[in-house]
């Protein structure tokens, strides 16, 4: 990718991000409604920044699609950043993962207590579907459930709990990723798709996109957490390794890890290239997936 | 009423209770799917039995109102049971309530351990939107999680941690008990109504009904933890008391506690009077809600 190809893909993801920043703030209950506490600790988390990626992947297939009304998308996208949050909220509680930091600022249950923070992931979880509804489809919440329930992220969070501190193999590494981060990152372009409309060929096509990038997000995710930079990714550094948590670096090395997230990558561009519709933006975002830093 | 119509009522009751139990075996995840460990835990917490008011209010709007296809009702109405346990997972939480004993056995968190009762909660909170969503109407989905958003349910919650140990008005306790009981009972009887396409005159009555047999559960609940018996309740009365929580009978007395109840449930009875469909079942949802033991 020639280098203005670079500025342009950060140029894009940088506008959509701030138009979900945006979006965000407007869906949020205000801090001045009752009960305050409660309403204050969602913004906190939700609101503290992040990439963004999953509505924005959203909103990309969306538009790519074919789709054009902001009403029904914008709700469905953001829906996706709050079951995100959600989950990160009750996997940084004591009893999970027991996080002090994340995106630079301390956890919920660090700045309020973890009554707090439970009530106001569920709430998140519970905001989430709000919001995709309004977009009219049953079909899209449905959706949503199947990647976040047992058989997605919360059957890969379970799994991931219960491989702490046990020798893995590279198939148990490969369940609780696909499950705990692909299942999400993938419904994400799923549900953009749906709601535009798009025929069951291209729909095939981009899961599989989404399933590779969503695995390459998490094996990078790994891989900074050995070698990122902390400031840069606002959260502690090494917390895999003292959590005695299953990592991919962990479990097959630092350079097959680096060489299977840049495999998966060319493969989700490969798909791109045979899907009958503008994929710039995808790729976009696969080489975005690549070579980020936080 | 008659001797007769009582038994016909708690027939009616345990046939539709029976009903229901077996639907929620059918729509569990079975304990052989992985993650085992989350879906027995799942499975532990809601076949532990319980009245299942919610879902057969749901059933009752349903088929009062001339709807007639159980595909549509059935995971929409268990969909209500699984909400009302995923809320009370979290909120035997120790962080929250700290619970021991719940429907006659531990409390999730002590059958298992913490970090399973949080994910358990979630993955309640999800399957109810799975199963609601096999409705096809995302209008109902929107109905249940304003019910238990922070407008609703989880806002009740908090405001009832944060009333802990404080003198509370009248005012407080009925904002509390109206968000944290009544909303959720309320919708179960309009998404009943809804999906069977009651018109707005029947759907308006039939909130009020909801909203006044809600209060009145609540306000029953409260006196049972004071009065009850602890066999019946499977549940270890007095633990409102332990726990300082703002309580009805606390508030304003036993006395006025009772006439109040009593009164909400003669209210919900007239409103059912002017409602031009069958209510049979619903005023023997009120008058069971008046006497229960448990």
């Amino acid at each position: 990718m020639a280098i203005d190809m670079v500025s342009i893909g950060i140029e894009y993801l940088k506008q959509k991000r701030s138009e979900i920043d945006s979006l965000l703030m407007e869906y949020m209950p205000p801090e001045t409604d009752f009960p305050r506490k409660l309403h204050e600790a969602m913004r906190y988390s939700v609101l503290a920044g992040g990439k963004r990626i999953r509505p924005i992947l959203c909103l990309t297939a969306y538009n790519a699609c074919g789709g054009r009304d902001p009403e029904i998308i914008n709700p469905a996208a953001c829906s996706l950043e709050l079951v995100h949050t959600y989950s990160l909220i009750h996997d940084d509680l004591p009893c999970m993962d027991d996080d002090d930091l994340r995106r630079g600022m301390p956890t919920l249950h660090k700045r309020y207590d973890e009554a707090t923070a439970v009530l106001a992931g569920d709430a998140l979880h519970d905001l989430a579907f709000k919001l995709i509804a309004r977009s009219g489809s049953a079909e899209v919440v449905s959706e949503l459930a199947w990647a976040i329930g047992t058989y997605g992220m919360l059957g890969g969070q379970m799994a991931d709990i219960d491989a702490e501190g046990k020798e893995t193999s590279l198939d148990d590494i490969l369940f609780i990723h696909k499950h705990k981060t692909a299942a999400l990152i993938r419904s994400s372009v799923r549900i953009g798709a749906i709601l535009a409309g798009a025929d069951s060929g291209i729909l095939a096509r981009l899961s599989d996109y989404g399933e590779k990038i969503g695995l390459a997000f998490q094996i990078v995710d790994d891989m900074l957490d050995v070698e990122g930079d902390q400031q840069k990714l606002g959260k502690i550094v090494g917390s895999d390794c003292k959590n005695q948590k299953a990592t991919y670096p962990g479990t097959v090395g630092m350079e097959r890890a680096k060489r299977d997230a840049q495999r998966l990558i060319d493969e989700a561009i490969e798909i791109c290239h045979a899907i009958d519709i503008d994929v710039t933006n995808f790729i976009f975002i696969a080489r975005y997936i690549g070579m980020r830093e936080s």
